[in-house]
């Protein structure tokens, strides 16, 4: 495990030329390679020795069979040594291209699995910038640092005796970033690229189009998929605005409107307002459920294209946070650490369902101790009318903030642990599970006052008071708070530092993308569009403007996000997948949901109950048809989403291509197969 | 194409050697075999030709290039020369059971799909009789009588034009049913086989216990899976029979046993009999989802012993009823008929749902009538008390008895036209859209008069008069019609007939066999079955001895059809199959309604209204309380159907396998493919 230097070889990037220029040498016939890119940063502590540095880089440079990563490193050269630079050589790059199961394009034209064996038949073989998108060679040096492991118990040069103790098997980068040694490990940018798919991304002058295969090979596989279901969203918002629009401007009766008084209780005419009501509710229904058909369909498209379509994590090798017991694995005969499904799910079903339960129960608490206390403290006022009692009007919305605030904190922590425990073997199962328990928090604590007034105080004004307020208010605010503030930041604080030494650029650069905030991750941005959809699907009908300003917020959203991703964070590591994971269902049970909820809300109507006294039903009445129609649109529903396929057409052949070559390509090797060591049973000839 | 005839072959079953003793040969070599086993058996019209005949023999032994299907064929020899005795060689065997994608046994014990080219890895290779089973080999013969096809258009000979033409790939056995040359296609019996079956399947004296893997071996995959779930379905039984009988004999004020009368007005004392019509109801909820779960587990292990958990039927020959215009499979790559599935959906969607809606609407429309009439009559009856009145009494309910079965008949016919029209590509998805169509609609014939009962008429003590009577009475019939009668039939019709032509043993046993009636298939045995299942879980709270009477009628239901199938009937072929079809989904979507069905009944009954009356609440509370519990109890039920995975571990792993082996297999043969004729781009080398 000796790191070998080799003089001079020239970067891909010329104006990178000044910068490192001694890259370790992988021993492999086939890296030897005209360019060499540096593609992944290494933030080291300040302090971190000079031998923990030299051990760092001998390990990552190291073939696999002795724990490394067989990538190519070079030591930064800034005075104060604190950063590696992290390539790849072509064979790493295809191996674990066949490893990560992505497909490419074969010299028939079809995306094909890749397979290393079979590599010159694939298009582009021969210049890896064409044959893997940047993203995917990045997530690539990732995927090799994080399946480092110590092979033996053994010390990591340089640290004290606790800290540096490796156990077998252990994750060597994990225990880096434990210890502190490795502060961060970050994608490079390359400026060139970023500053083109900036131009086309947002600041460009037209209103629509993202350019979402550049939004894939630069940034990669989910923050792509992000982009196409936010662009994919907002499209489908056209049709609720323009029926929203023309709901409140031209039928007359339906004065929904923010502008108007809240208070529905003096219609003007006869005109039937419960029609306007209905047709509101029962679009918001059907087109919540084409709406996530089709995208399901655009999902499948998408990793056709994006090559992601057949992606095998279960027969990757575990994440890095996997524990257990070291075994075979039965499917891929790979030595691993195994873990028994039931134990998983026996932790999930007696500890952490209980447990979120629990934190459920505190939200509704919270909420109940509010207007419990906002009850009391008012009628305090009533009778007392000091400033004391005054002021302690304001003491159970404060106490509420506080309190639901440092819930949602120790939630967090708590959910990470709760799904640590859970010992996941896939990262997108971890991610799952993960975002799930936060998922139904979050939704849990925007809705439940929502939910609360819809069903319990039944105040249709003041839900409709609330829920313009909330789209108007928190989209400026979040705009404001995602965008506005971390722009000026950059601007004038991070700018003047830059400015502070600007003597060697190339290092500067590095240093400079590494010194940016961490990128907070996808999950604020999907769960903004979720309540949105929310406030959409759910209470739409309640106030017909929903759509317009979600359109108008989304129309800028595009472009803020993309801002914010390209120049305000450090440049995020993204995998390959093959939809947007757990938020699809997220948005199905919530458009699920939605049934129900507008077929009460529509039940709950002050005009849709006096229109029905009128027609002389009775209240027991009106609800059973309110249960029958709701059975019946689920029903509806559920056909609908029966129906539309979940892929096209295109898409399924060419999944079945794959699934008959592969059967067929099986019962062909199989004869080929010598057997070796199999307890041959002895035929019996009759 | 000319007949090859050879002299003197044994056969396989020393008691027939008196039998056909001359055999086509198929020019192959491996099927010089010491053994021929007469498999099928074809029954000719009583007027064939001679030469059409000859015909047919010589189509069914010729090789498939020439549009044959490569079986032995030997021409009976009995007096009037109306029987073609079809076996199979080894090759054909050994061929279809690849294309049928059939696992058997490798040679490392494991489960694996069958390939021909490797065939020597498999254990039992060298004897069919043990390699496939007899219901296997004799399915096999069918599939390849199926598979004959006419190469181009051309004439039968013996049968005059119009009728004997066959167009360019029409199946040949499809158009000689239709013309009436072939009267009946049977599989033969294996006496001595089927009597050792019968001994430990319907004989025996022990309460429990079928010989399932017997039974899909002499029998095959559908009968096998029907009786797995009766053998499954009534061990289920167990726990509701016991809840039902505790409740009827041990809780004093539950009397709602059918001895007692049937009005539950006077409730003898203050005990509260709500709790054990919540129990029954709450348990049934959570048995069926259990029973389902758990069941599917069962079904997934039955798929892997018996092979078939990798049938790949989509990458197979289309069934023989199947048009379109001929093209190029995408994925098989074979010559074959093609047709879009977006016709057929559209077909579907604009012809088939709309028409099996008025059949619908026909029988509500049928219900209406009959009530309608019913009071006209008894008002009539009331008003003038005549004979002539009297005897009109009656009139509604003929009415409705003739206009039930006429309608149900033509619905048959309309059913089978519809899904031929739908032109499916699969048997199974035939059979599945055929089985959809039928089973809907009687279910609703079943249903809509207790669910009328129950909802509208809100009548639950008639309810429960009615499903006592519909369980015993309807039993009772069903058993003896279907067995009693064919029994009494088969002891002294046909039997004394037998006795007349005693004179060749070996052609008379196979004349016998084929005089048999058709085996009428599965398709009541499963609607009973499910009725019953119906009357438990939707309709048991009212009346807690269902389950008990169930159990009782299904331990005896379990050899009444066993010997209904061994005895009455020609023996039907069997396709090897995964699951149980279309009967798998149905049974769920029934236990979903349960849930639904429950909750209302339960709101329904007198006692819970009193009780709730008393309790203070106002009907649209216990209205909207009763809402809340079935979304409860609707997500508890996805829940719990979530929670129990479909297959149990070792069956996924197994199947995980398969699946890796195939893609590692893909890639490895990619290589070694030689890419002939292929646009072969030209790789640019950078």
């Amino acid at each position: 495990m000796t790191t070998q230097k080799e003089p001079q070889k020239e970067l891909s990037d010329p104006g990178k030329s000044s910068g490192p220029n001694s890259w370790s040498r992988v021993t492999c016939p086939c890296c030897i390679s005209s360019h060499i890119e540096p593609l992944v940063l290494i933030q080291l502590a300040e302090n971190v020795q000079h031998i923990t540095k030299q051990w760092i880089m001998s390990t990552i440079s190291a073939p696999g069979k002795n724990g490394g990563a067989q990538l190519l490193v070079h030591p930064g050269e800034d005075m104060k040594g604190d950063m590696i630079v992290v390539a790849a050589p072509r064979c790493t790059l295809l191996r674990v291209t066949e490893d990560l199961g992505l497909c490419k394009t074969y010299q028939d034209g079809n995306m094909t699995t890749f397979s290393y064996d079979d590599k010159d038949s694939f298009l582009n073989i021969d210049n890896m910038q064409q044959f893997l998108t940047l993203a995917e060679r990045q997530f690539i040096v990732k995927y090799e640092l994080d399946s480092m492991r110590a092979l033996e118990d053994q010390r990591i040069p340089g640290i004290p005796a606790p800290k540096g103790k490796l156990k077998a098997r252990e994750s060597i980068l994990q225990r880096l970033e434990k210890v502190g040694v490795i502060r961060n490990v970050t994608p490079l940018h390359d400026q060139k690229k970023l500053t083109a798919l900036g131009k086309e991304w947002y600041s460009h002058k037209s209103l629509w189009g993202q350019p979402l295969d550049g939004i894939q090979a630069y940034f990669g596989g989910t923050i792509a998929y992000y982009f196409s279901f936010l662009d994919f969203y907002t499209l489908s918002l056209f049709p609720p605005a323009i029926l929203g629009l023309f709901i409140t401007f031209f039928l007359p009766s339906a004065n929904f409107s923010a502008n108007k008084t809240a208070e529905s209780a003096q219609p003007k005419d006869d005109d039937d307002p419960v029609s306007s009501y209905m047709v509101q509710a029962v679009f918001s229904m059907i087109w919540s459920t084409v709406f996530m058909e089709l995208w399901k369909r655009r999902s499948a498209t998408l990793a056709y294209r994006w090559g992601t379509f057949n992606l095998a994590e279960q027969f990757q090798e575990p994440r890095p946070g996997f524990r257990g017991e070291l075994g075979t694995n039965p499917v891929t005969g790979r030595l691993e650490p195994l873990f028994p499904d039931w134990k998983r799910k026996l932790r999930m079903g007696l500890v952490s369902v209980p447990v979120v339960g629990v934190f459920l129960g505190l939200v509704v608490l919270g909420m109940t101790g509010f207007y419990f206390f906002e009850r009391l403290m008012s009628g305090w006022h009533k009778a007392y009318n000091s400033y004391f009692t005054a002021v302690l009007l304001y003491f159970p919305s404060i106490a509420h903030i506080v309190y639901t605030n440092m819930l949602g904190n120790v939630y967090r922590n708590v959910a990470l642990k709760l799904t640590e425990a859970e010992n996941h073997r896939e990262e997108s199962s971890f991610d799952y599970h993960h975002t799930t328990k936060v998922l139904v928090f979050t939704f849990f604590n925007n809705f439940a006052v929502l939910f609360h007034i819809a069903f319990f105080k039944e105040d249709i004004p003041l839900l409709r008071k609330r829920l313009s307020s909330l789209l108007i208010v928190t989209q400026l605010v979040g705009q404001f708070t995602e965008v506005v503030v971390p722009y000026l930041v950059d601007r004038f604080v991070t700018s003047s530092e830059r400015n502070l030494k600007e003597d060697d650029p190339e290092v500067d650069h590095l240093q400079a993308q590494g010194n940016l905030p961490a990128f907070p991750g996808l999950f604020a941005e999907y769960i903004e569009l979720l309540v949105q959809f929310g406030y959409l699907s759910l209470f739409s009908c309640v106030y017909p403007l929903t759509a317009p300003l979600l359109l108008l917020n989304n129309l800028t959203e595009i472009r803020t996000d993309a801002y914010k991703l390209c120049k305000l964070f450090n440049k995020p590591f993204s995998a390959p997948v093959a939809n947007m994971g757990v938020w699809q269902p997220a948005f199905e049970v919530l458009s699920f949901i939605s049934v129900m909820s507008n077929c009460w809300l529509l039940l709950l109507s002050p005009r849709v109950r006096d229109l029905t006294q009128d027609a002389g039903f009775s209240s027991v009445q009106v609800l059973v048809i309110a249960v029958i129609v709701e059975h019946a649109l689920i029903a509806l529903k559920m056909i609908l989403a029966f129906i539309i396929p979940d892929e096209p057409d295109w898409v399924q052949i060419k999944r079945e291509q794959i699934e008959y070559n592969s059967m067929q390509a099986l019962k062909k090797q199989r004869i080929k197969r010598v057997n070796v060591g199999d307890a041959l049973q002895t035929k019996t000839k009759i």
